[in-house]
């Protein structure tokens, strides 16, 4: 069953603002178990929206269109409606009641800020302006918005339901699922099923390849089984997608298929049927250090905090996360994490012996059973051509054990010198997580 | 002039991937004195990609079409665009041999293990697949993409000129910015100009009421001036934006406009005209304390090396950044930066007092002029009654100075709760930066 997305909005066309709606209203439609053809953006301006939403009416089953709601003169999603339906704006009594109702009821923009502060109560008198908002196309079904003043509506264009919403998107996810999920799931009939596996350390190519044989014209591919890529630097998730005579031969094809991609990708695919869709490798090496009970510290340098960051990202992170020792100075790794100023000297702040240096150094100061450390030239200057730009080294402690180091040249600009950093350090985490005992009683 | 913007890929329609190149791209043709009327998104599927770049073909003069160009089997624009135009494809033996010497010059992940393992380069054989990218529709002109393996090209669709390029955000800027840039420049007449303001402090809303008097209908609105906003996380961009006779008057008015602008936002606007457009408020910080040769030294805990890593961001932030201690654990605040045990106990790790020993106990470790300190509730759990999440506590030490502390209550999610606090360290730094003496023959 198709379905089509139109954002209205002369600060979406022009730039302004990402449309995250759209993004987001596919996502939920796609697992409605909706086809969406197409998203489009168009400006504030009535002629392209009758246009578009014609279109539409010709050719799916459901639009969905977010903005030009509100209050103001650019606002003109309603009277385009009408015009294109050749039908009057009529004020909807109930509608009207409502906005003036959560004018009285609704507290202005509580703030609170230095000490001791406490939220202010505001209340506010309802615009004129407001009054426009209830003028819905004739013909037309009022929804009633509990987040904010603009009503939404849906009528018939054409072949499609069409459901008109706010575009901010707390209004619009709320009138979303308050009717049209309910309204329209047993519309659909679902036959797709569709599995995530992440991976880290392949380009895009050299997953492809991998799964060459499995992919369109393959030698193991089925018929209704389609393999998409998306790179999220420096993930690339892998999506197998199938379509059947219905969801549960679907979810079967796909997840034998899956197992295929992932013997295919080793260890490069990580996370499992296990983990969620939403599981970022930074969240996985995470979840991997609480399953096993393990306490990490980090010592960074061409990083600056960002291993540290993307570890933390994650809540509940200080179950695992002890101490990150960012020495960006010479100074600083001698001071705070001991490293021998005639090591430095000797062999270079980029250098294998100081990585290791650091690691060793940084996991002394808490009770951590690991230690990574990262130290490069993340550019564009300081490369030499012993170590030019890219070159970073990398250290791995354990408390008892042998330090690990290795010394990786990286390519790309700064920005990416320093994610690929990070996850190579990941990945020694992911590693060294591997080679201990694995509590008793933690699920897989 | 009008101009339509395509996003082609399934990954976009079914919600996986918000369309941030649309944003991008319409910001900048805007910029250009383009109009742009609409930005279409369709799925991997030929006779959508042929439809859509027909009927604008039809509607604007400019095109402007990301993604597809891949190496993989979804990657089918150029078949598209060569269907739609009635020629066949071509291989491109410029392009290939590009592509071919790209894998040759690039040296892949060169890994070298243990102690004292050199780097080894690694030459990348070219996977098949990548052959394909060479293959261009008849007539097309190929555009060199030095930032990936995908060549963009250019053609003419109807009364169209199409760009295509690919979907990753830096090779699809870079291509804009050496071919279309310099190519459309001259078609394009211009009688606009545009200037953005960076603010950070203020909510939108009140960005809004301080230039109620300037902005749409105001008193000293003037005939031809737009303000926009664009809210970037915790930042917001204000846009003059002036279309007048002539380029020239245009630009009068817009500075004219823009000096009030930055009068009634005080010190919430920074940078200023001398500043790049791009300057985020951590490189402004960063540039200076560069101006005034100043060091830094950072202690964290809830926002977790995020405030290094903005720091660091910037190229050529050794110049002020020293160290970043990252003290996640009340051990790591207690060994590494010697806070007392018994004042963590007695107030608790999130509070002023732990706050500035955190602050004095990294200025400590090195010769920095100055060090800032951040403790808090990033949640979503944590929180107490008196410390609900979103309390955070920041301290900024100066040698031989006093210390000063502040508590605020933050609002949001985790994510939001550590931005914001890693900006407010940043506020503190960029107002005691202010209160050194500038060194003489620093340029403003």
């Amino acid at each position: 069953m198709k379905a089509a997305v139109l954002a209205i909005g002369t600060e979406l066309t022009r730039g302004e603002l990402v449309n995250g709606n759209a993004t987001w209203l596919s996502d939920r439609l796609t697992a409605l178990g909706f086809e969406v053809i197409e998203h489009a953006v168009v400006p504030d301006d009535s002629e392209r929206v009758r246009g578009t939403l014609a279109r539409f009416g010709r050719e799916v089953k459901l639009v969905v269109c977010t903005g030009g709601l509100g209050p103001t003169s650019d606002d003109l999603t309603a009277q385009a409606v009408a015009d294109l339906a050749g039908v009057p704006l009529v004020r909807d009594e109930h509608t009207l009641a409502r906005i003036r109702e959560r004018f009285r009821r609704v507290v202005g923009t509580a703030v609170g800020t230095g000490q001791g502060a406490k939220p202010r109560a505001v209340p506010r008198a309802m615009p004129l302006n407001n009054e426009k908002q209830a003028d819905l196309p004739q013909g037309a079904r009022a929804l009633d918005n509990d987040e904010g003043t603009a009503p939404g509506f849906v009528l018939q264009i054409g072949g499609a339901r069409a459901y008109f919403f706010p575009g901010v998107p707390r209004e619009m996810q709320h009138l979303f699922t308050r009717y049209l999920v309910p309204e329209m799931t047993p519309e659909v009939q679902r036959t797709s099923h569709q599995i995530h596996i992440r991976t880290f350390g392949l380009r895009e190519s050299e997953v492809a390849e991998r799964l060459a044989d499995i992919d369109v014209g393959g030698a193991l591919q089925r018929p209704g089984v389609t393999i998409g890529y998306r790179a999220a630097m420096p993930e690339i998730e892998v999506k197998v997608l199938v379509r059947a005579v219905d969801e549960a031969t679907a979810q079967r094809l796909a997840e034998q298929t899956a197992a295929q991609v992932r013997e295919r990708l080793g260890t490069y695919a990580y996370g499992g049927p296990a983990y969620g869709r939403g599981d970022s490798f930074p969240a996985f090496v995470g979840r991997q250090l609480r399953e096993y009970g393990l306490k990490l510290a980090v010592a960074e340098s061409c990083t600056g905090g960002l291993l540290g960051k993307l570890l933390t990202d994650q809540a509940g992170s200080s179950a695992y996360f002890l101490l990150d020792v960012v020495s960006y100075a010479n100074q600083a790794k001698r001071n705070v994490l001991g490293v021998d100023a005639a090591l430095i000297e000797r062999h270079g702040a980029v250098s294998l012996e100081v990585a290791s240096a650091m690691a060793e150094g940084v996991l002394a100061k808490v009770s951590a059973d690991l230690a990574v450390a990262i130290t490069g030239v993340a550019g564009p200057d300081g490369g030499t051509d012993d170590k030019p730009v890219g070159t970073v080294c990398f250290a791995l402690a354990r408390r008892g054990g042998k330090t690990f180091a290795e010394r990786r040249q990286l390519l790309g600009d700064r920005e990416r010198v320093r994610l690929l950093s990070a996850y190579a350090a990941l990945s020694l985490i992911a590693q060294a997580v591997g080679s201990f005992t694995k509590p008793a009683g933690v699920l897989p």
